[in-house]
């Protein structure tokens, strides 16, 4: 019954009308549909505005079933929403005493300052609606059911929208909708070969399957394989793992991690499981793979620290590269890298140091050693290895995928050795 | 005329509806349509489905003067909006040879495969419509006349669609208008005070304008002031000018940037003028300083190189921060990060030295030392000075307020020395 029934969203805010803020309400929302089972028509973003409030929302529920506005709810003249709602609707706004005297609280304790007037504002209730309480800012949701339609209101804080969405907009559907079919997701991470060859070595897999459906995404992070499955929540889960085993047994170890995993937490899982550390020497990467380590908590387990040396100088008296060996084969050069990686790990007392040098751009290259160039050196007790990369893209792409590339040699280290 | 028109822009494309992709093209057209004058009155999202299409293509014609759609012309099975708004308009697809050619000369020139049906498909243009080329991708664009409406199509791949809008649709529209007036804005960016304060110095100003008028956004670079005026293209740069004069008199140097500035590039430049150099000793900012001033292209002109000093004993043997004061003091302390700024100007060999130790979190924090707590030094040749913060957020935030507030130290020194 329910997931027959089609949703669509209304984003309120001229900010967001005119791009200069981007609208993720929306696509949270239309995720949490998806994982309802509810089918989203059509989205729509408006002004703020009354008159233009109360076509679109006129217009979609001629369409639809569920209508779900954002944003607009809350003290200022401009949040309109809720009133050109309500009018769409017939209803009349009433002061809510209780809800006033929460916000009045909450105001106080925060120590913000508001008027009167603006607390009345947003205590102000449609009769008959029902209200979302906001635990994290203000303004309440509201909940209307007419005539077989749900209208509900958000704010436009994703913040706020998005706690009163898993803790009342999930439960009040999922109340509703028996145990049918639920749409679920799972991305493969790839890295190391480029999204043609990767579509080229699944392709198979791709074409055979309709549900579930296998997509491929190139992003920054490295090409991203989603499986979209559609069956009964007992059912969806291993209908996934099917077409996930089918890929990995393609693609193996080129797959780095799953769904909100990153490259850095899947060697700082690795590096904490084998009790090893890890030290960084680093040239045009800039300290962007040691930001990138220390982002995942309780990176100081097994991270002791590194070297940015940008100047040849800091390279010679802090990782004790040979100045020798800069002056003949060059600060960006296998052996230099190797140097690197050697002196990180020695000067952080570490059991692993990676070494990156390279021209990350835009001025720097020659023909001989051009934009891009980049040596990447791990080195253990036992050895130093070093691998040779030729990155496009402008200065900041470069510096990411070295260190990409530098995190996922860490990483074939750690899977294939101690 | 022209300036009197309703706009609507449609998005085509199912992985938009759904939140799979973010939708950068409609906020780049609105702004662009914004600097043109033109009104937009709404944004709808569809999904790859030519029904849907065509309902919300009529719909919005009903309402609106121009409309524009971007995405669904490419060449898979999925792309239906030429055929859609095609049918909608009455017009039939007619091959054209010469695009046809020039789309097989560009594949082959890039060596993909693609089908010939596949090459068919994109040259197919309506009757009677006007064609845009399309110089990044293969698909072209197309612009339709029909009575007294503009509908335009574009493509979906941001690169390709914002070449032809600057290119051709701007121009489009440019010959049509007249001088008449413009909307421009201009961003000033504020960090050292909070957005409250920030709305408590300028309230006055915010609330007597109306054009230029004057917007606050809380953002993480920090708090952002937007002016946007609408006037003749001849008066509004001045008209801005005069209400950024009234501000800077409020906000003096709180103000560290504007538009496109960051907080690197503006402290890059003061370095750069002033002739001085730069290293760092980073603790808890884990190299994220190091790589936001790397980001800055030619920034190995004034910064040689530094040290992420994770674990206490890098602190010792690489900054020469006496491990008696780590004992006594913490490694959270102002005499830490005092010496760490200059271990890191002493081995950098630099004019001046950052040092940054504090606790990130979400672990470590104590009730002395809370998560959050940082201390900032600056070291020169003639002294160290040390300001401690509390800054608020997650391990990522209160990683990124570290470095940005370094940077500020940094701005501010040299702005007042030197």
């Amino acid at each position: 019954m329910y997931q027959d029934k089609k949703a669509e969203i209304i984003s309120v805010g001229t900010e967001i009308l005119l791009g200069q803020i981007v609208d993720t309400n929306s696509a949270y929302l239309a995720r949490q549909l998806a994982l309802l089972g509810i089918n989203l028509f059509r989205k729509t973003v408006v002004g703020d505005n009354a008159e233009r409030i109360k076509e679109a929302a006129k217009e979609a529920l001629k369409r639809s079933d569920i209508l779900i506005l954002t944003g607009g709810l809350g003290p200022t003249q401009d949040d309109l929403t809720k009133e050109a709602v309500s009018e769409l609707l017939g209803k009349k706004l009433l002061l809510n005493e209780k809800i006033a005297e929460q916000i009045q609280n909450k105001i106080f304790h925060h120590h913000r300052r508001i008027s009167k007037e603006a607390v009345f504002k947003q205590a102000m209730i449609p009769s008959s609606a029902r209200v979302i309480p906001n635990r994290v800012g203000t303004a309440p949701g509201i909940i209307f059911e007419e005539n077989e339609k749900t209208i509900i209101l958000l704010p436009g804080v994703p913040q706020e929208l998005k706690v009163m969405v898993e803790e009342e907009v999930v439960p009040y559907f999922s109340a509703k909708i028996p145990q049918k079919e639920v749409i679920k997701s799972r991305v493969l991470k790839v890295w190391g070969i480029g999204e043609s060859e990767v579509e080229r070595t699944i392709n198979s897999i791709i074409d055979e399957q309709f549900n579930p459906t296998v997509a491929l995404l190139a992003k920054r992070e490295g090409t991203c394989i989603r499986i979209t499955a559609k069956f009964t929540p007992n059912r969806v889960n291993e209908e996934i793992k099917r077409v996930e085993n089918k890929i990995r047994e393609k693609l193996g170890n080129y797959i780095y991690g799953v769904d909100e995993q990153t490259m850095e937490s899947v060697v700082g899982s690795l590096l904490k499981r084998k009790g090893l550390t890890l030290s960084l020497a680093e040239s045009c990467s800039g300290g962007l793979l040691s930001h990138r380590v220390t982002n995942v908590p309780g990176s100081s387990d097994y991270y002791f620290g590194g070297v940015v040396s940008y100047s040849n100088e800091v390279k010679c008296s802090l990782l004790g590269v040979p100045e020798k060996l800069i002056r003949e084969k060059g600060a960006v050069s296998e052996g230099v890298a190797k140097q690197m990686a050697k002196g990180a790990r020695k000067v952080g007392k570490a059991h692993l140091g990676i070494g990156i040098t390279g021209i990350a751009g835009p001025g720097g290259g020659t023909s001989d050693k051009p934009v891009g160039l980049v040596y990447i050196a791990l080195s253990s007790k036992k050895e130093e290895v070093c691998e040779k990369f030729m990155f496009s893209g402008g200065r900041e792409m470069i510096k990411w995928r070295a260190s990409q590339s530098a995190l996922n040699m860490l990483r074939k280290y750690l899977t294939n050795n101690g």
